[in-house]
C-alpha cells in the first residue's frame, strides 16, 4: 500500500483542508493518507481551539487515514525544527510522498530555491542582514536578497508562510536523504494569515477562529467554511467542555508562573534569552489579559509568534536541557485511524522505524513533555469536572477509529 | 517609654484579642503595645482572611500602637521557628516584656516546665517516642511523658496549642538571653481550635471563620464577636475586593504548580520530604478542590497543618536553600502605628537593632519572600482589577497611621 503524508494543525479542519486532502490523494496516487498533526499546542505557541482528540476525529472524517501526534518538542518550535520532526516521522512510517499546500504551488520552484540556498546561503544571509539593518522587515529582506543574488530567476516568494514551511519540508527530506517525494498544491483562495473571508466556502483557519471569537461570533457563523463533521464536533466540544481554548484561559496560570519564579528560573526555560525574563515579569505585574501582556512585551526584535512560544514554554516549565536538538521523534503516538489506516499499520507493523504507542501506561517517561502538555491544556478549562474528563483522555483514550 | 510586645495573627481581630490587649497593658504597665503580626500567610500554612493591611488597621483600632510584619520566613513555620523570629523581632525594638495568651495563664508554670525540659529533654523525647509507637497521638504522648517523668508535679498541659506556643516564646527569650519579661494571660472563654461559639461576645478566630464560611454565613452573623472597627473593615474589604481569601482561591494555581513541576523540582521545595512529591502529584490529578486534595494526602505521619504548610511553600516556590535556619529577621517591616507608636519609634530610632523598612523601593532583595507572598496573595482574587490594586499596596502603601 502506498502512503502519502501531510503535515497539519487543523485548527480547526475546514473546507480548504478537505480540498487539500482530496488533491493529495489525486496527485500522489496513494491509497492511504497519513497526517502528522500538532497536539494540543501549536507551532505559533498557542493552544488549539479544541483538543487533539476532537481534531483527530475531524481529520479522519475529512479523509485522513492515520493521525499521528507531532510531539510537543517539534510542534511548538520554529519552521526548521517543526519540519525536521514532521518529515522524519513520515519517513519512519514509510510514506513514499509528502504533499503540502503552498502559495507557489509548483514543486520545481522549491527544488530550485533549495539548490540556490545550498550554493549561495552565506551570501544570502549577508544580504538579508544588510537589508534588515536598513530597517526592512525580515520577510521583505528575504525576497529583496533573493532578487539581488538571482536577478530575473523565478524563485520562491519567501515572504509567504506556507512557502517557507514547504521549503523546510523539502530541505529536511534532502538533508536526511529520505525516500520521500515532495508534492505541492496551490492553496485555494485563502492566505494563511487572512483575517477576512474572501470566498463563500473556503477561508483560512485564522479567519475562521477570528470570526468565531468576534463579539457576535458563533459556530453557526462559520458553518459554511466547515465540513459538517467539523461543525458537529465543534458544537459537541462546546457542549461537553463548555468552551474553546484560547491563550486567555491560561493567562492566570502564566501570570502566576511569571510572578512566583525567580529570574534565574525563568532564564533556565527554553528560548528565554538573557534580559527577557525581567521584561516578562514587569509586564505580568501590569497586564490585565494575555492580549495586553503580549502588546506590552512585543518589540521589533521579538515577534508575536516568538513571544507566544516563549510564553508557552514558560507555562509548560520546559527547561533548556529538555530541548537539546534531536533529528527525529522517539515514538509514533497514534491518535486515530480509519479502516484503511488500520490495514496499513497491520501490514507495515514490522517495517516501522519507531515504536508505535497507542496506550500510555508504560511510556510515561518517553512522553513526559506531551503528557505535561495534555495536563496544561486541561487546566485551561474553567470547570473542574471537565478538566478531569479531558485530562483522563490521555490515559484512557484508545486511538480513535473511524 | 516602656513597650510590651504581643505576637499575633488577628485572623480576624475579635473581642478576645481586644481583651488580651487591654490586659496586656494592665499587667505590663507599658505605655506602648508592639504587635508582631504574620503577613498574608499564617502559621498554619493558610492565607489570612483579609490582607495584612486590613488586619493592621484592626490591630491599631483595637489598641496596638505599632504593627510589624513577621516575615514569611518565620510566620509560616513550626512553633519553634515562629517563636524565635517573633521574639527576636520584639527584642530588636526593645520591648521590656512580652505578653501572650495561654490556656495555663500562669507564667510560673512555663518557667518550671522549661527548666524540666532543659534538664530532662532526652528522656522526655524517648518517652514521647515510646508512647507514639504505641499509637498514641502526639499531643497525648507529650502529656503522658510529662506525667511519667514528673509525677504529681503541676506542669504545663502541652496538648494545648497556646501553651505550646507560649513555651516556645519563653524558651526563645531564655536561649537568646533577651532582656524581655514574659507575661501570660488566661485565654477567655475560647479554646484555640473551638469550632462552635461558647459565649455571646468572645469566640475563637477559628470558630468565627467557620461561621463566616458556613452555608448561610455572613459578616452580620459574627458581628457580636467583633469590635465595630473589625466588622466595618471586613465589610469594606468584601466590598473592595469582592471576596475573602481561602485556600480554595489558590487551588487552581497549586494544581497547576503540582502538575507542571517535575518530581525533582518538588523535592527541592522547603519541607517536601522524599516520596511526598509523588503523593501530592497523584492527589492533584484527582482532587476537585483543596479540601478534597488535603483529605486525600492526609496521613497519620503528615498532619493537616504540616501539609498546608508544604502546599504553601510549593505554591510560593520556596526552595530549601531559601530557608536555611536563621536566628532573627533581617529587617523591621513597619505596617502601621498610632500616634503613641510614632512617638516611640522616633525616640528609639537610634536604638533599634535592625533596619526599619517603611518603603519598599530600595529593599526588594531583602524582602524577596515577603514580596512573593504579597504577589501570590493577590493572585487569589478573582477580579483582575482588584488583583492589581491589592498587589500595588505592597509598593505604594505607607505604614498605616491611626
Amino acid at each position: 500500500m502506498k502512503a502519502v503524508g501531510v503535515i497539519v494543525e487543523y485548527n480547526p479542519f475546514h473546507n480548504g483542508h478537505k480540498f487539500h486532502l482530496d488533491q493529495t490523494k489525486k496527485q500522489s496516487g496513494a491509497e492511504v493518507v497519513i497526517a502528522v498533526m500538532s497536539g494540543n499546542f501549536l507551532q505559533r505557541g498557542e493552544p488549539a481551539l479544541v483538543s487533539k482528540w476532537a481534531r483527530t476525529e475531524m481529520a479522519l472524517n475529512g479523509g485522513a487515514d492515520i493521525v499521528f501526534e507531532l510531539p510537543y518538542f517539534f510542534a511548538t518550535q520554529n519552521a526548521d525544527i517543526f519540519a525536521t520532526g514532521a518529515v522524519s516521522l513520515l519517513a519512519a512510517v514509510n510514506c513514499h510522498s509528502l504533499c503540502f499546500g503552498s502559495e507557489a504551488g509548483d514543486i520545481h520552484t522549491f527544488r530550485e530555491t533549495l539548490d540556490f540556498l545550498n550554493e549561495k546561503n552565506d551570501e544570502f544571509q549577508e544580504k538579508i542582514k544588510e537589508f534588515s539593518s536598513q530597517g526592512v522587515s525580515y520577510p521583505k529582506a528575504l525576497s529583496l536578497s533573493f532578487e539581488a543574488l538571482s536577478p530575473g530567476k523565478h524563485l520562491l516568494d519567501l515572504s509567504k508562510p506556507n512557502n517557507i514551511l514547504g521549503l523546510q519540508y523539502v530541505a529536511a527530506i534532502q538533508q536526511q536523504k529520505f525516500a520521500i517525494q515532495p508534492l505541492t498544491i496551490t492553496r485555494k483562495n485563502a492566505n494563511y494569515h487572512d483575517q477576512h473571508f474572501a470566498s463563500s466556502s473556503i477561508a483560512s483557519a485564522t479567519s475562521i477562529r477570528k470570526a468565531l471569537f468576534s463579539v457576535n461570533g458563533s459556530i453557526e457563523g462559520i458553518h459554511s467554511y466547515l465540513p459538517q463533521t467539523t461543525y458537529d464536533l465543534l458544537h459537541n466540544y462546546k457542549k461537553e467542555y463548555r468552551q474553546f481554548h484560547t491563550w486567555e484561559d491560561y493567562w492566570d496560570l502564566l501570570k502566576y508562573k511569571l510572578l512566583l519564579s525567580s529570574p534565574e528560573e525563568l532564564r533556565g526555560i527554553h528560548e528565554v534569552e538573557e534580559g527577557l525574563e525581567n521584561r516578562l515579569q514587569h509586564a505580568a505585574l501590569k497586564a490585565n489579559s494575555f492580549q495586553d501582556f503580549m502588546e506590552q512585551i512585543k518589540t521589533k526584535r521579538y515577534t508575536w509568534t516568538r513571544l507566544q512560544r516563549v510564553s508557552l514554554h514558560i507555562l509548560m516549565n520546559v527547561k533548556k536541557a529538555e530541548m537539546t536538538p534531536k533529528k527525529q521523534p522517539e515514538y509514533l503516538r497514534l491518535l486515530g485511524m480509519s479502516a484503511k489506516g488500520r490495514e496499513y499499520l497491520r501490514k507495515e507493523k514490522k517495517n516501522l522505524h519507531l515504536p508505535l504507542i497507542s496506550k500510555l501506561s508504560s511510556n510515561k517517561q518517553l512522553l513526559e513533555l506531551d503528557l505535561r502538555a495534555a495536563r496544561l491544556y486541561a487546566l485551561g478549562l474553567k470547570s473542574k469536572n471537565e478538566q478531569e474528563r479531558l485530562l483522563s483522555l490521555d490515559f484512557k483514550q484508545h486511538p480513535i477509529q473511524l
